[in-house]
């Protein structure tokens, strides 16, 4: 029984500034069948509106409410405790923080900072953490498909390296924690065994859906899917689908 | 029985530029004593020539064959296998890699780069794991003492950070693999049981030099070392003295 469909967006709906063929009009199918829709995104690099934006720059108009980041969940990690963050995301991303200057404690928020990571960054967030500041991860995914098709090196590389010098193990925000994909059924009126989640990374997207008690969850073979990912992380996803149009397909097919 | 002494270097004969009080007269002592000593440091920021010259300005006169490094342990590793290095280490060190150029295989090799690590070089090395080079480490210590005195990253962070997203394990060639204490013993004479190991590193000295088969282990108070250190690892350390002259007392009133 399919009643929402949680989706990832880099890989699965575009690739860099590409939409994935065929992704756009299955997204319109899917909204056409009336099934609520997410998009649930580990991406640390973009603030919220310019994924609004770039979404409806390929013809995929979302909703606020809608788009589900790390950085939103851990706006709202940092407000509940009354803590204030030390910041060690990209330069784009830090503005979504503001406002929160005022928190008696004190928490370091590592995401993808990209080319903002270096060693002085991570040093002073080490110290921070070393002298007793909390500790949160957007995401750990470990790599990301680059603007040159290549792998690169995701945040999950640099909260290892702070976990491993700081004997400290992160909150984690984004996918795979559980929170992230619950959190983002809230107002669905949806359960997670009623939900799907589609999404190109086997470990993040797919076992951390399942996990979390997600009915079922498609991995397609875009975006930074590698042949055998199915075969590389428990549990296995429910379906392998060639993109999303595939898993749109296997969706409406679905009993609902 | 003790019949040979290997010293770690920062935190037990210096802190930076300083000798630890009393630390360059207890290796007169173990030298009058007739003890083969090997200096055995994982420090990866400074080349052999000016280790030695450091030493030689603190007073502690040391030759070539004495002191242990894993650079010198790197390079010998890449001459046996026929590779050629890609360095992510500190731009002083690199020159201790000439001559390797014409290796036909082709291993990543991390020491502590210190501000050399950034986003670009640390992905350079990361897409020379994914297609398959060797992954070397010349250390992988989580912290060192910096100048400041507050505890800094070190090459360990940085060796995590690949190792998860590339999910590929390093060959470790300085402490606390087996291989580098056993190779700074190879032309002493002195089996591993009979030799003892002072640092102030209880994971990687003290708990590597145990593991390794070394007869003893002694844990300084000084350099690095913090209150409790000695329960966190196993092996524990032998003994924990305040200092290298209090090692140097224990160790000259071992049988020899």
């Amino acid at each position: 029984m399919i009643r929402a469909v949680l989706l990832d967006l880099a890989g699965v709906v575009y690739d860099g500034d590409t939409p994935i063929p065929g992704a756009v009009a299955a997204v319109e199918r899917l909204r056409k069948a009336g099934l609520p829709l997410r998009f649930v995104s580990n991406t640390t690099r973009s603030p919220r509106h310019r994924i609004i934006a770039q979404l409806g720059a390929l013809g995929v108009e979302v909703a606020d409410e809608e788009l589900l980041t790390p950085a939103r969940a851990a706006v709202e990690w940092l407000r509940r405790h009354g803590s204030r963050p030390h910041l060690l995301v990209h330069p784009d991303l830090e503005a979504e923080f503001s406002g929160l200057e005022g928190g008696k404690g004190r928490a370091v928020v590592v995401g993808d900072a990209g080319e903002a990571f270096d060693y002085a960054s991570l040093n002073r967030a080490f110290r921070e953490l070393v002298v007793g500041a909390d500790f949160l991860a957007l995401a750990t995914n470990r790599t990301f498909k680059d603007a040159d098709g290549e792998l690169s090196l995701d945040a999950g590389a640099f909260v290892a390296a702070l976990e491993f010098a700081s004997r400290r193990s992160p909150v984690v925000l984004g996918k795979p924690s559980p929170d992230f994909f619950h959190s983002s059924l809230a107002d669905s009126n949806c359960p997670a065994a009623d939900a799907v989640m589609v999404g190109d990374d086997a470990e993040s997207d797919i076992a951390g859906a399942l996990s979390a008690g997600l009915g079922a969850a498609l991995l397609v073979r875009t975006g930074k899917y590698r042949p055998d990912d199915e075969t590389r992380f428990d549990p296995a996803p429910t379906a392998v689908v060639d993109d999303l149009a595939a898993a749109t397909d296997w969706i409406l097919k679905a009993p609902r």
